[in-house]
């Protein structure tokens, strides 16, 4: 088993799963900053979205998803997917040992706490990320001294799905969840300088948000943050590739290849065709 | 396995099934026209949403969800999910052939059928719900002259769980999808007289759709009409129970006790504690 993937962290993707096509802003990211790598990312279609349901079962879903992409040559993981990243990383971890396993949650944290000056940090994400914490959790290991305010923004998740992304009712949706976030509490005690995106799909509404919070405040994309990290990363220990992707991506989904070429294109930023889309099974 | 299925014809609640809490608004509507029945509602919330995924992965679902409930004691099925009724009914019928099957596509076909008065009928729903077909075909075979326009109308689904059911948002989003369909097309064309929410989640916006359409739609709620047809089938075949009910209702779920009772309070009307709900595993 540990001979395996030993074999396989030398190998020549890098791998990316999330529950849908929010990662693809992820992906999109990684691309930007290693456009000679080659990627594999799947889509757990079948079973979106991660962000509602129990942590045990994001848990295994988030292993069952590391175990189809290590089927691959991959050279590293991304848990494109704050979830997943949030629940699932330490299963993960533990059963796959061989293989450089990133997540969104600490990559944006570590950005968020540099891009503070007062400490009070703002995070908002799906129900399932912000219950769970980790945000909170990584934020104060990297700043002890920080303050910060959560709260889910589910609708967002569903406005960058429907293409909502600008126009009255995304500033509408986008002013109900933040004006509350970022107006004086009663005490009068300060308002957050920095708000970090922790949901794939939130980057899709990146004007929509900036409009709610005004110019002030610090915007912190943790797909920016990670593609970062795996850089520095891959490029440390010697395995960043230069030149040209010889194939740059290949797609995978649980589900509904046509869904996922019409709405992950818009996340990618470039057209998917339905036809690039493989079907797999996760029931393993 | 047919005198199993006999055995259970004749038992004594009845079983509902959906993706999450949507089917909720068709139990609301199923007690209020039964108030001497017992009922088993089962969400499949490790799995939601139906709506999104395909054809052949929902029909799979429905199976499974329909069998879960025939594991106990009911006399019948309602299928509270549109798009489990429009793609996972026959299969549901084959497998479990004694027992009285119902979804809610053809009751709301049916009395759409009744309501309108020109024929030209409009027709709102999930993703899947509206690429399948099956309100399109069951308003076409019930009234052969019908005209159809369908529209998927998703975001009511997070606005619905959200609990933004009135308001500037959901006013702007139900004016986003309904006035292009209830407006005159290039030709002059007819608008539609009639409107099928077909989707379990819809009631809960009647109010911003209500306002959107305007006071001289019919508005059918395939809900009242399922409710309704399950009363006179049971009534029909003697089998309406009378008095009070011992057990009114069981709520069984495959994930996230918290939330099923958090949101699913609103779509029933009354409140549900999380201890009512018994988490169910589907993996059989």
């Amino acid at each position: 088993m540990q001979e395996r993937h030993s074999r396989r962290a030398a190998g020549s993707s890098i791998g990316v799963f999330d529950s849908g096509v929010g990662g693809l802003t992820v992906l999109r990211a990684l691309m930007r900053a290693m456009p000679a790598e080659s990627f594999i990312y799947l889509g757990d279609t079948a079973r979106l979205p991660y962000g509602t349901k129990s942590q045990e079962t994001v848990a295994r879903y988030a292993v069952q998803a590391a175990q189809a992409l290590v089927e691959y040559d991959i050279k590293s993981l991304v848990v494109a997917c704050n979830t997943a990243s949030s629940v699932g990383l330490p299963g993960i971890r533990e059963r796959f040992e061989g293989l450089c396993t990133f997540g969104v949650i600490e990559p944006g944290a570590r950005a968020a706490c540099q891009a503070s000056a007062s400490g009070h940090i703002a995070v908002i994400g799906t129900e399932g990320t912000i219950r769970g914490g980790a945000y909170q959790v990584a934020i104060q290991r990297c700043r002890p001294d920080a303050r910060i305010t959560a709260a889910p923004t589910q609708l967002f998740v569903a406005l960058a799905e429907e293409g909502l992304t600008e126009g009255g009712i995304a500033d509408a949706v986008a002013c109900h969840y933040l004006d509350a976030l970022f107006s004086e509490d009663t005490a009068g005690a300060s308002t957050p300088d920095t708000l970090v995106l922790g949901c794939t799909h939130f980057p899709m509404l990146a004007a929509a948000i900036r409009a709610a919070v005004g110019p002030g405040i610090s915007i912190v994309d943790s797909a920016e943050s990670t593609a970062a990290t795996v850089r520095e990363h891959l490029s440390a220990i010697g395995a960043l590739n230069h030149g040209e992707a010889e194939h740059p991506v290949r797609f995978l989904a649980t589900d509904g290849a046509e869904r996922f070429a019409r709405v992950g294109g818009r996340f990618l930023g470039r057209p998917i065709s339905p036809e690039q889309v493989e079907l797999i099974d996760l029931k393993i």
